[in-house]
C-alpha cells in the first residue's frame, strides 16, 4: 500500500495566490525531515520587522500590508528608499545582514521561513534557489524603475506614477465605465517618502487632478481614478514599463480582492 | 591511464580576479558537451551594448570599463540611473527582456556567455544559479545604496559619495602618507548623471575641496584624495555601508591594478 503523506497546510494558505508562495510550496514539496513550517508573524503599523545590520539569514514573505525599507544616515535621519508589497520576499539570504531596516507601514502579516530550513533548501533544492533568484531579480527591476523615475520624472509626475502603481498593485474595484476605485492603505507621509516628495505636494497635485476630473479622493484611503492608462501617459512613464512586474502585481491584486471579499 | 582533459582557457582569463569570473569557472568545470566558450566583445566609448526591450536571455560579465544603464521616457529623454562596474554580471536572465539600455561609458570589454550554455547551466548547475543569485543580490544592494543616497544626501554629499565609491571600486594608487590617487575614466557628464546632479555642480564642489586641500584634480581623469574615510564622513554616509560590496570592489581594484601594471 503506498504511504500517504498528510502534511498540514494551514487553512489561510490554501488559496494563497501571492508570488512568494511558490517558495512555501517548494518547502512543502521537498518534505525535508524535521523541516519547520512557515510561521505567521503579525506586526502592527509602525512596528519594527527587521533591524538594520542585525538580521542574519532570515527570509519571509509579506502576506498582507506594506513595509517601509528605511536607512539611517550618520546623524540619525531616517529615509524611506523603497516599499515592500504583498508577495515580496523580504529579509536577507543566509550569511548576509540587512543593510536597512524594515518597518510596517500598515498592519502587516509576514510568513517567516525557518532559518535552518532555508539553509537546507538553499543547499539542496535548485528550484528554491531559482525562486529566490527570480524574486531578487524582480525587486531589482522594480528598484531600477523607481530610481529611474526619481531621476527622470518631475515631482508631479512621480506622484502620478505612484497612483499608476497603486492601480496595478493595490486592491482595486473596477467600475463599468472603465474607471477604478483603489484602496491605498499607506499613510500620506509614506507615499511622499516613496515618491521622494512632500505630503503638501501630494495634496496640491490631488487637488489639481480632482479639478480636472481625473482622480477623486473618496475617503482617506480610497481614490477614484478615471483612467489609469491616461495617468501613466500624463506621468511621462514608458508605457512598456511596469512599476511592479505585471505577474506579481496581478497575483497580489487577486489575493487582495479575495481578502476583501472574505 | 587517466584521461587528461585539456580545455583551453584564454591567456587573458588566467589571472582574472573579477567577481563574475566565478561563473566562467563554473561553465568550465561543468564541461558540458558542445558548450560554447565565453566570447570577448569590445565596445568603444558610447557604443551600444544591449538595447532596451530587445535583449532576451543574454548575460555577460563586464571585464573592463564602465557601462551606463539608461532609459528613455515617453518623449525620448534619456536618463542614466545606474552604472555597471568591472566584475558586474550584465544583461538579462533567460526569458526576460532588458528594461533599459546598456551603453559603454568608456571603452569596454565584455565576456559574453553563450545563450544556450547559460540556459543549460541554469537548468543543471546549482552553483551557477547560486552565483547568479549572489550577483543579482549584490546589484540590488548597490542600487538600494544609490537610491538611499539620492533621497538622503544633498547634491554636494552625493558628489563626495561618488569620490568615496571611486576610491573603493576604481583603479587607485596608494601613497605613503595615506592619501590615494584614483583614476576616474568616466566622463564628467556620466558622473553627474549617476550622482543625479550637473557637471557645473561637480566643478564647483571640486574647487571647494581643492581649496580645503581635500581633493586635487591632477589630470582630467586622475584625482588625489587626501583621506577617503574623512570624505565618507563628510558625505554623511553610513560608515558601515559600502557603495559597492567590499568583496566585489576589492576584486575589481586588484584586477584593475594588474591591468595598469601590465
Amino acid at each position: 500500500m503506498p504511504q500517504t503523506v498528510a502534511r498540514s497546510i494551514p487553512d489561510r494558505c490554501l488559496h494563497c495566490a501571492l508570488r512568494g508562495a511558490s517558495l512555501c510550496r517548494l518547502v512543502e514539496a521537498a518534505d525535508l525531515p524535521r523541516a519547520r513550517p512557515v510561521r505567521l508573524r503579525r506586526i502592527p503599523r509602525n512596528g519594527l520587522v527587521f533591524e538594520q545590520g542585525k538580521q542574519h539569514g532570515t527570509i519571509g514573505m509579506l502576506r498582507r500590508g506594506y513595509l517601509r525599507k528605511e536607512r539611517l544616515n550618520r546623524v540619525g535621519r531616517r529615509t524611506v528608499f523603497d516599499l515592500a508589497f504583498p508577495g515580496d520576499i523580504i529579509g536577507e539570504l543566509p550569511g548576509h545582514s540587512l543593510s536597512y531596516s524594515l518597518e510596517a507601514a500598515t498592519d502587516a502579516e509576514i510568513c517567516v521561513f525557518d532559518d535552518r530550513t532555508v539553509r537546507r533548501m538553499m543547499a539542496t533544492d535548485g528550484q528554491f534557489r531559482l525562486g529566490l533568484l527570480q524574486a531578487t531579480a524582480d525587486q531589482l527591476a522594480r528598484l531600477q524603475e523607481t530610481i529611474w523615475q526619481r531621476g527622470a520624472l518631475t515631482c508631479r509626475e512621480r506622484i502620478l506614477a505612484f497612483l499608476v502603481l497603486s492601480a496595478r498593485a493595490m486592491p482595486t474595484t473596477p467600475r463599468p465605465d472603465g474607471s477604478i476605485i483603489v484602496t491605498i492603505e499607506l499613510a500620506r507621509k509614506d507615499w511622499a517618502a516613496f515618491s521622494n516628495t512632500t505630503v503638501e505636494s501630494i495634496s496640491r497635485v490631488m487637488s489639481q487632478l480632482s479639478e480636472k476630473g481625473l482622480v477623486k479622493t473618496l475617503a482617506p484611503d480610497r481614490y477614484w481614478i478615471a483612467d489609469p492608462a491616461f495617468l501613466a501617459r500624463l506621468a511621462g512613464m514608458d508605457p512598456r514599463a511596469d512599476c511592479a512586474p505585471p505577474q506579481a502585481a496581478m497575483a497580489a491584486r487577486r489575493h487582495n480582492r479575495r481578502d476583501i471579499a472574505a
